[in-house]
């Protein structure tokens, strides 16, 4: 009986490291791409489909549950695993980041947030002792850190000061959080894209020691190319034992990059809501499916796709679907759009094993630069 | 090779039957209850999920892909069949109720219907031949012939006159319409509540000769009590050898009272569309999920159901999910629907084979009146 929350690395390539992580909930391959189930589902999938486009793990929301339907009715309901029937790992982020960004009425001090919730206005507190009880009775398999998102841009000085109160709520998280076999704790770096900044951070979390460590503050408007000069001074300072995810990240690119720069875990709406917006990922960049040109494509979205929106139908029905406003077009997209990701990370994880992720890269890029093709 | 357009008879209880109509796209047990794909899509759900809950055969709506994406698309891209993935039989209908009832500005003549779209206000034309054409290019399993349905109440003068147009429009459709191996054409029985209408339309419709006979004009407003009352003078006059078709219906226990009086088919979007408002059909009656005495019920809809809303999922998840307005919510609460529908046609047929209808048909009464029951 292995149930301890444990992190293995089987190969490395470069910075990219391919890795396990044992938990109470079953096995997590890294890199892993986490979907994102915000109020216990992912938008227009089962859990069955989620799984089949090869997701280990899954994301859901804290801000979210608590408000609706209430972290004490999960935990009645047998927890958020049983509620949603998704067996395997969960991750919940710690409701920091969208009680700054979905509220306008907030009051933030020391001791935590106070927030009128966006669905009926009633009052919540929010601290790193609270959400950590709300994790708890979520019953996630990987809690994370109670943190203040610090908004970008931000003078050094706001930054510091941002990042260190997280620091000091990482702290009040670690001591509250109560420790259970096979599930896990992690905490998030902050100090924006500053690297001395970063670099006081990770050296606060490791002094308190989680399971995991996560990138917070990223993916907030200061572009990809700002994002990577960030990770390259931060991860080399992280523990290399111990899983590191890089929080709200990202587009296809995005996670190739995040990889090569040692990251091990992702989360990001991306490819459910574009999926729901009629927007799709693929080999050759992405495709919006409203456009009139595939009104009559006979062609699916991508040949050597082994997905069912890929398998079963044309541009053309997908195409209708939209126009039609018909439910089974978000669904179907949504499933392009995970499994494209899931099929990304496989890849990665493939290359990474055979050293071969510089030639994984190369082709990836060369292949999204192609575009998509006119049918002939 | 048997790809004849065949209906055989295998056992009677009653005046219920128990068929097989083989065809083109497949076999369809009867009584049958085909769900509707209005758009080319049942709404929410994967064609292999539609498939999964038995059903042998769906049912299209000219009117509406007629208009989008246009008859002449979907002919292009394959035929309705590969158009949305649904390889078995596929009913359209005639698009003429839909012309009438979505249709404020239109106008009526011997020669057909000239309305305009409610989607771009296009000039549409819709006569006995287009619409066999129509049907055509969809590739239609089943065609309908072009009628008009009476609106209810008419007058005996009305009805009858109206009646008489759709009988000549009948023969209009079965002269345009083009034969095919395993395919069909049925007629439409018109004349509102009145028997000697019912049956100079029957007789019409005979003379003429169809493959399979529908009742139309019903489920209009007339109340349970006159339908089973028409239907008890108009089925016994309709040819035994021949499928019979009651449009548009209905509820459970319009099932199993058309089932009753001799009819082999059904359509309605009852379960569909109260699956998308939160609806459920069960054994022991209706059940409207976003009823606060949901919120943490941990039991199922029906402990006793075999669908994945039932098998996965507690009461208190799905109330969740319609409060939240979750895609997942409606697309679990149609699969259940469609499963509970299918489960009351199979056990009908299954009743009719062992001559125990009306034993079928008590249990079915008394479960339905005992109601859902409060948690202990």
């Amino acid at each position: 009986m292995i149930n301890r929350f444990d992190f293995s690395i089987s190969a490395t390539d470069g910075a990219a490291r391919r890795g396990t992580l044992k938990t109470a909930h079953g096995d997590i391959r890294t890199p892993a791409f986490m979907p994102v189930g915000t109020a216990a589902t992912v938008k227009g999938m089962t859990p069955e489909a989620v799984r089949e486009t090869g997701a280990d793990i899954l994301l859901g929301n804290t801000y979210h549950l608590m408000l609706r339907p209430g972290s004490e009715r999960v935990k009645k309901l047998g927890g958020l695993h049983k509620f949603m029937n998704w067996e395997r790992p969960i991750l919940t982020d710690s409701g920091g980041f969208q009680v700054m960004s979905l509220n306008e009425l907030r009051k933030i001090d020391e001791n935590g947030v106070i927030f009128k919730s966006h669905i009926d206005g009633k009052r919540f507190e929010l601290t790193p002792e609270r959400s950590m009880q709300i994790q708890n009775d979520l019953d996630a398999t990987i809690t994370m850190a109670f943190d203040e998102c610090t908004p970008y841009p931000a003078t050094e000085e706001v930054a510091a000061s941002s990042m260190r109160r997280s620091m000091r709520w990482a702290e009040r998280s670690r001591y509250a959080y109560e420790r259970r076999d096979g599930y896990g704790l992690f905490g998030i770096v902050q100090g924006s894209t500053f690297e001395e900044l970063r670099l006081e951070s990770v050296s606060a979390l490791t002094d308190i020691c989680f399971d995991g460590y996560a990138i917070g503050g990223l993916a907030v408007g200061e572009g990809q190319e700002e994002m990577f000069r960030t990770l390259e001074f931060t991860t080399p300072a992280l523990p290399t034992d111990k899983p590191r995810y890089l929080m709200g990240v990202g587009k296809p690119d995005d996670l190739v990059g995040g990889v090569m720069r040692g990251i091990d875990m992702f989360d990001c709406v991306l490819p459910t809501r574009s999926g729901r917006n009629a927007q799709v990922f693929t080999r050759f960049g992405t495709v919006n499916i409203r456009n009139a040109r595939h009104a009559e494509d006979q062609r699916p979205l991508d040949e050597r796709c082994g997905c069912p929106a890929c398998r079963h139908y044309s541009r053309g029905y997908l195409h209708h679907l939209f126009k039609a406003k018909e439910m089974l077009g978000s669904m179907l997209l949504t499933w392009h759009n995970l499994h494209y990701y899931q099929e990304i990370m496989a890849a990665m994880r493939e290359a990474i094993e055979n050293g071969r992720l510089a030639d994984f890269a190369l082709d990836f890029y060369a292949a999204q630069e192609q575009g998509d093709i006119e049918p002939a």
